[in-house]
């Protein structure tokens, strides 16, 4: 990657503001993802195009998106489309990144997309007709993240040939890229290890992305050096900590964006990210959401005395 | 080890107590360790045998050791000696394990222990001189603790040939064994790699014992796997996260037992601890200290639904 050696990818603005009452403000969101492109981030997930009676909070996606774009013309801006529909959408507006999420547990698929997993399989088909219709440089990257892909609070633990099973199938469809989500907390380092060493087998290490961790039990930066060993170099995060998955009942807690950050600093691998920068755009989420509880254990204790940050 | 790939030694009535207000009575300590022993533990720091009017918390540790090594013969009764005087009322009471701590910060040490590199180790040297007029099998173990040896909230970095050199003069005193204590929450997962790694090749693997991290960053876990990756097999962790360092300003947090022993049992890794025993062993902390903070994700967040421990 351009300059950096791993890829943290903002999800704040859309997992975070899902998971919370507060509707926040157009013009707050843009400030905020001003000022987190202002620090550094390079991708940020800006929505999801879901119908805004499910998601009120997100219901401003697509003049969200068109904004950002205007101003942050070289940002990777990212949205949640869980259907053709909120592809169509997505196309409209000029995301670059379209991400499906197919729920390994299909008991938490019909809960979260109410879709089974075959109903899934043809959203992402119809969504694969729409991007093979764009001109080559026009096509966004299109992305299906397989979440509970590490267990499930409906189900429980998630067979690992199931997860492998579905990335194969999704790659097989068409996606450009396979991501792996642990919605609901229940990752642990070895696991992280084998599965994603397993996916990256059946489909390519090239498409197996990212990784979108929850700290639901304090394991979310253990669970990223694990995934750092077996060579993933994109990690999503939220600042604050804000978001989690509003379906999956006990499932809370992205990992932190300012934690994740200082800590691969301080490992020597740059990501392009400013902490300084972070603050600042805390403060603007702190100032737009005064009531919602933001976590992360740097941005309480600060930075070690004498901290260096990666060249 | 016997039974076990991971040994977690719980440092909560040393660690823990001493960086609180209120002092624990002996009754409730011994109740408190009762129930952790019921849990598995097999290593417990117990006390710590430093002058009455610097922690009174500790002032009962010779009649905890006794107390303790009289219910619970199997148990390795740990306790931190400052110097020789500490050594002798640990052997008076019969302890198993001494652990004497030295900063890797001279600054810090001053503060800590009021003594210069030179001073601890004329101490150390004492120690071993009183150990060796011991009958062979009547020797506790001797550990050297390096803290701040991953950096310092006074002097900031502490360079890796700096931690180097101390273990190795701890060894050449007689030391049995080094450990590394990131004092300030300092660490980063590539620095544990890095330094634990260094140690080994100075003293050897077998005398590089243990990690005593601390969690005021949130890498405590994460800094935890770095550890298993190069070899260490023993962790220093506090119930409920008790505990830092009360002379290491900003210095606040060991890393949780609850979540260590989840993440080292989903991992695979035995550690002969009962995470439900570890909650009633809990649940007797919170009654002996309502008014003190307690942490830890997996007693907020409970176990993953289906959860199986390592057989």
């Amino acid at each position: 990657m351009d300059g950096i050696d791993v890829l943290v990818s903002e999800v704040g603005p859309r997992d975070g503001l899902q998971s919370i009452a507060p509707i926040m403000p157009t013009a707050a969101k843009l400030a905020w993802i001003d000022a987190l492109v202002a620090a550094g981030l390079r991708e940020i997930e800006v929505g999801s195009f879901v119908p805004a009676q499910l998601l009120p909070q997100l219901a401003d996606t697509g003049e969200v998106v068109r904004s950002v774009k205007a101003r942050h013309p070289g940002l990777h801006v990212a949205v949640l489309v869980p259907n053709a529909k909120g592809a169509e959408a997505a196309l409209a507006a000029g995301a670059d990144k379209l991400t499906l999420p197919l729920s390994a547990s299909e008991t938490h698929s019909r809960k979260n997309l109410r879709r089974t997993h075959a109903q899934v399989f043809e959203e992402v088909q119809r969504i694969v007709d729409l991007l093979s219709a764009l001109p080559e440089g026009k096509r966004p990257q299109f992305e299906g993240a397989v979440s509970t892909a590490f267990g499930c609070t409906l189900e429980g633990a998630v067979p690992q040939s199931k997860v492998v099973a579905l990335a194969e199938k999704l790659v097989a469809l068409g996606c450009d890229e396979v991501g792996l989500s642990d919605t609901s907390g229940y990752a642990n380092p070895a696991q992280v290890r084998r599965l994603v060493t397993a996916v990256q087998g059946a489909i390519g290490a090239e498409r197996m992305t990212g990784l979108h961790l929850h700290n639901t039990r304090g394991l979310g930066l253990a669970n990223v050096v694990a995934g750092l060993e077996v060579g993933v170099t994109t990690f999503d995060s939220s600042q604050g900590g804000l978001g989690g998955c509003p379906f999956a009942p006990g499932a809370s807690g992205n990992i932190v964006t300012e934690d994740l950050v200082f800590m691969l600093e301080a490992m020597g691998l740059r990501t392009g990210i400013d902490l300084d920068g972070l603050a600042r755009a805390r403060a603007i989420l702190r100032a737009a959401l005064p009531d919602e509880p933001l976590y992360g254990f740097v941005p309480d204790a600060g930075l070690p005395l004498g901290f260096e940050r990666a060249a």
